[in-house]
C-alpha cells in the first residue's frame, strides 16, 4: 500500500494474529456485554496471575488518553492535580484531557523522560512548606510512563524509590504502560510486570502499540482503590459496550507468556537501526534502549531521509534542525530493517 | 457456551464475516494513525455517497456514550443544555456523561421514547418567554433517538417538523442511531441516510450494535459545522490511534449496501416473536417495529422464562411487574427464533 | 427612588443598620484576610453557640447559587448526583450551575415545593434495586430548602424523617437557607438551627435575604466533613479576600439574636397582605406561612395590578394565566403594607 | 487591633470612606437585583466614561479568581488553553480554578512577572507549526496582569506589542487588573484606562484590593464579545442578588476620579519604604514601581523582621533564605510608614 518505508510508529499494523484467529474461532458464539463475559474474565485471570497480584482490579479501555483520563480522574480529588514531567504524554499531546477533567498537570522538569523519586519528593514538600499551600492545587498523585515518551526506562530501583515517596505521602502512582511490551522484551529493563503491581496503585498494560487492534488493560492491584470505577468508565465513554472484544485480545495476548516476547523483534531492529545510525554518524536525540529512535537532522538531511522512511515529526529544534522518530513494531520485519539501514 | 437461549441484547456477538476478512486480509498493511489512513477515507466516501451528502465530515469514534457526549459538548455552549425525551439514552443510561460534561439534559416527556416537534418548539418558547430566562438553561440542542431506547421509529414527517422547529430556532439536530440498520430494515421506516443528512446538523450511524466489533461513524452533513473537532475527540479520549480498525469496518458496512439490509433477519425474526407472544396472550409494553421487544410480565412468569430464555432486564413497573425486553440481532438464526418460540 | 411600590423580593434594599454601623466602625482596623480575621472568629463562635455545634466548621460565601454549587461539588463525588425538589433552586434557577460542575440534579416532583422521605427512599431503593445501576446516576445526597421555593416549611418531624432516611443510606443532607431567618421568623416553624445542626450534614444560613448585604454561612456542624473545603471555596471563585466583610455582617446578625428576629416584621407583613387578599377574592397558588405570597391571576388582572405594585413573574400558567409574587422583607414598613393592601 | 505593623497585604482594610458612606446614604432606597440596578447603571456609565469605551458591556463580580474564571471560561473554547506568565495568578495561586473550568494554562516564562510579545507570537507559532498541533491545546487567549503579580508594569508600547500579536491571531487578550488602581497612581506608569479598552478584548478594574469591600469590574469594550455572558456570571456563582452593593461601591469609586489617585497615597509610601530598604543595605528581589515590595531576606532576618512587621511571605529562595512581600495600600498613613522605616 506505501512505497515508503514505514517506520513512523507502533501502530500501523492490524494486530498478532493469534488474536485474528481467536477473534474468528469465538465470533458466533454469544457472551454478555460490558466486560462482564467470560472471555473478558479469562484474561483478567491470566493478567493477575503474570502480575501476581490476584485480588486485581482488570478494566479494558480502547485507547491510552481515554485511559489516562479516566484514571486520573477516578484517583484525584477536585483540589488535587497530577504530578507528570512535563514531557509526560498527558502533559503534551492528550489535548488538553487531564484538564477538561477538572485538573491540573504538574510539571516537573524531565530528563530523558524521566523524573526522579527526589523531584517528587521535593514537589510535594514544596506545597506542604508553602504558606500559601491553600490556594494552590495540592499534588495528588504520580504519573509516569514506562517507557517513558522519550523511549527511556525507568530502573526497578528508581521506581521502588517513586513508590516509596508516594506511600510515604499517602499519594497514588500510576504508570501508563501504552508500551509497556518493549519495556519488557529489552534486557536493559528490570521492571516486571509483578514490580509494577507491587509498587503502583494503578498501572495499564498496553495494547494499541503492542499486538492488539485496540485496547488497554488498566489494573488496579488492590482491591476496592477506586469505588464505582465501572461507573466512571461508562461516564468517560470508555466502556465497551462488547468488552469481550478487548478482553479476549487480551486473553490472547496473556496466553503463553506473549505479552512478555512480543515485543522483542522491535527491540532487536531497533538496536541494528541504532548501531547503524551510530555507525554512519548520525545523532542519536536521547539515549534510550527501547523501540524509540531519535535522530536529530537539519532540515535538509530530515528532508532528504524522509523521501525514502516515513518516520515521524517529533519536534522543532531551532531554525536548521528538527528530531524526527523512527519506531519499530512488534511486526516489524529483518528485510524491513535491512532496508531501512541501507537507506541510512 | 451458554446453554440458555441469549435474547438479551444486539451486541453479545463479534462482527460481520465480511468485516473479519477484511481484518484478516489488510492486517499487515501498514497504515498511518488517529483516522488519517486509506480505509478510514474509503469508509467515508462510501457514507457520503450512502447519504447523499458529498461535504459530510465524517469521525469514526468506539461507542455510543462516547459519541453522544462528544458530541454534545461540542455542539453545545456553557449556557445551554441539551433537549432530550426522558427516556432518552443520555438522560438515564450514561452514568451523567453529558453532565460530566458541563450541560444539563433538558427532559421533554416522552411517548414510546418519542418526543414531538411541537413539545420542542413549546419547551423553546417557554426558555424564550421566561422573564428569568437568564438565570436557567438555555435549550442549545435537540438530541433524538431513531430507532428510540423503546425500538419506536420517527416518521420522516415528524423528523421533517422536529427539523424545521430547529433550524427556525437556530439551534442543531442531533440524531443517535446507535440502532439505525435496524430502522433501515424495517418496512415501517420511511426515513433514509439522506433524509437523516438533508434534516439533522450531525448524526451517527451505529455499528457496534449493527454487526461491527465495535465503532460509531460520526457524520456531519455539512462543512464546519464544528470547529477542531478532531481535538475535542482527541480530549475526550475517543481518538483511536488505530484509526484503520474502526474505519475498515465501515468501509465493509458500507460496501454493496450491507448496512441498509444487515439488519433484515433481526426485524423479521422480531415480528415472528412479537407475533407469537401476542398469540399466547402476553402484553407487550409498547408498540415497536424493530428490532427490541418489550414484556410486562408478572414475576414469576419473568423468573420462569428467564430460566430458558436470557432477556435484559428493563425496569419495575410495580411490586408485581416488570418489563424485560427481547432483542434480536443482526446475526440471530432461525433455529433459535423457532426454539424461542417454543418457550413461551 | 421608586414610584411603584416594591414588593418583588427580599433583596432591595441593603443591610441591617447594625451592619452598616460596624462596618463603619471597623473600617480602618487592619486583619488577616480570606476569613482568618478575628471578625469572622467571632461570628463563626456566635453561630456554633446558636447552633449548638461546638465543633461546627464555618465558611462565609457571597451568594446562594455559589454556595451551592461549592457544597455539592465538595459532598458529591464523580459518579454521584444530587436529588432535589424539581422545583428546587438548584434545579431550575441557577443557570445549570451543578451540571457545570459536573454532577446531574436529580429531580422528585414536589408537593408545594417539598419532597418527602419516603420519595428520596424510593429513589434510593430504585438505584440500588436497578440492574443497570452502574450505567446510572447515583444519588449522592439531598438538597432541600427551607423555606422552600414556594415559600413552604418542612415541619421538625419531616426533616428527622429525611435525615433518617439520608443516614441510613449514608449519604448527606444539605439545606439551603438562603431565607432561613424567615423560617425562624414565623409561628409555623418548628425547626430550630440546633435542629439543622443535628439532622443536616450541611446547610447555609442565608444574609444576602436576611439583613446583610450579601453572604451567606456555611456550616459542616461535624468536623471534617469535607476535606480542604478552603481550597475547593478559592477553586470555585467564592473565597473573598476581604473575608472579614462577610464575618463581620454574620457577627452583627448573631448579636442579640438578632437572625431569630430580624424576619418577624416581614412574616407579620406577609400575613396581613395575605389575608387582605383572600378578603378580596384573590386565588392564592400555593398555601405558604413565610414572606413570599403567590398569586394566581388573568394577565389582565397581573397587568392592572403591577401598575401599581412591582412584584416579581414567577411563571406562565396557561395562555390566559400567570403566577406573580409578592415578597416581604425585613425592611418592610408597615406603611408599605397598608398602601399594598390598599391597591388589590 | 494589632500591636505588629500591617504590611501584609492592601486588602486589610475595609472601604475607602466614601463608600461607606453611599452605603449608608442608599441603604433602605429598594432597587432591583443581579445588576439591574441604577446605582450599577451609574457606575457603568462612569467607567465606560474614563476608559472612552461608550459601547463598553460592564459586569461587576466580587473577587478576582471568580472573574477570571468566568471571563477566561467565557472567552476560551473548549479545546483551547490560555496563555499566562507562569508566575501568572491564574497559574499559581487560584487552586486550578481554570483547570476546574476545564481550561489548560499554557504558561511562558516571566521577567519580573511580565511576559512579552514575542514570547506569545512563538508560542502561537510554535502550536501553528507543530504538525502535532491537533493533539495539542490550542492557545486561545492571552492573561496578564497589570500591575504584574511582582508589582511590575507594563509600558504603552509593550502592551500595544501584545495586542498586536494577539489581534494578528484572532485570539483576544485579557487583563486582570486587581491592583489597577496603583497601576494608575504610579508615575512610571503610561497605561490609561482607555488604553487597555482599546487594546484589550476584556479587562477587569480591581475594587477589592483599591479601594472597595469587595468587587471587580469587569470591561468588554466591544459589544457582543461574549454571548449570554450573564448567564455565565450566574453558572459560576459569581452573580450577585444585591447588585447594587457592587455597583454603588464602583459608583463612588469612579465619581470625581478617585479611582485614579486612590493608589497615590500607597505609591508614594512604597517609594519612601523602597528608599529605605536599600539605604539600610536590604535587597530587593525585582525591580518594582508599585505597591508591592519584594525583599530577599535570610530566615533568621526574615523571622526578626517579622517580629515587628507583619508581611506575607512570597517564597522559599533555598534552604537558607524567603522572600517576602510588603504591600502598602491605600489606606496606608505616614505615621504607619514612618514606623514601618524605623524598623527597618
Amino acid at each position: 500500500m506505501y512505497t515508503k518505508l514505514q517506520f513512523a510508529s507502533d501502530y500501523m499494523e492490524g494486530a498478532h494474529p493469534s488474536i485474528l484467529s481467536r477473534l474468528a474461532e469465538t465470533n458466533l458464539l454469544k457472551s454478555s456485554g460490558y466486560g462482564t463475559d467470560e472471555f473478558s474474565a479469562a484474561a483478567r485471570e491470566k493478567i493477575r496471575a503474570a502480575c501476581e497480584a490476584p485480588e486485581a482490579e482488570i478494566f479494558f479501555l480502547s485507547g491510552g488518553t481515554q485511559t489516562n483520563r479516566t484514571v486520573i480522574d477516578a484517583l484525584l480529588r477536585p483540589y488535587q492535580g497530577v504530578i507528570a514531567a512535563d514531557s509526560g504524554h498527558i502533559a503534551v499531546h492528550e489535548a488538553g484531557a487531564i484538564e477538561a477533567g477538572g485538573h491540573k498537570v504538574l510539571p516537573l522538569p524531565h530528563r530523558n523522560g524521566k523524573i526522579t523519586a527526589e523531584a517528587v519528593r521535593d514537589c510535594l514538600d514544596a506545597w506542604r512548606q508553602d504558606e500559601n499551600r491553600d490556594h494552590v492545587v495540592m499534588p495528588g498523585m504520580v504519573y509516569l510512563s514506562h517507557p517513558t515518551e522519550f523511549g527511556t526506562l525507568y530502573s526497578r530501583k528508581e521506581l521502588e524509590a517513586l513508590s516509596a515517596v508516594c506511600r510515604s505521602n499517602g499519594i497514588p502512582l500510576y504508570v501508563d504502560g501504552a508500551r509497556l511490551a518493549y519495556a519488557l522484551a529489552c534486557p536493559e529493563n528490570d521492571v516486571t510486570l509483578p514490580d509494577l503491581a507491587r509498587l503502583c496503585d494503578a498501572f495499564y498494560i498496553g495494547g494499541t502499540k503492542c499486538g492488539a487492534l485496540f485496547g488497554e488493560a488498566v489494573v488496579f492491584p488492590r482491591r476496592d482503590t477506586v469505588p464505582h470505577f465501572f461507573t466512571l468508565v461508562k461516564q468517560h465513554g470508555a466502556l465497551l459496550a462488547k468488552g469481550r472484544i478487548a478482553g479476549l485480545q487480551f486473553d490472547a495476548l496473556f496466553t503463553d507468556g506473549l505479552y512478555k516476547t512480543i515485543g522483542e523483534g522491535a527491540i532487536r531492529a531497533a538496536g541494528r537501526i541504532r548501531a547503524a545510525l551510530l555507525d554512519k554518524g548520525y545523532t542519536l536525540s536521547f539515549e534510550a534502549p527501547t523501540n524509540q529512535i531519535f535522530i536529530t537532522l537539519t532540515r535538509d538531511q530530515a528532508a532528504a531521509l524522509s523521501e525514502k522512511v516515513e518516520m515521524s515529526f517529533w519536534e522543532n529544534v531551532d531554525a536548521d534542525h528538527v528530531i524526527l522518530r523512527i519506531v519499530t513494531s512488534w511486526a516489524v520485519t529483518e528485510e524491513e530493517t535491512d532496508r531501512l539501514i541501507a537507506c541510512l
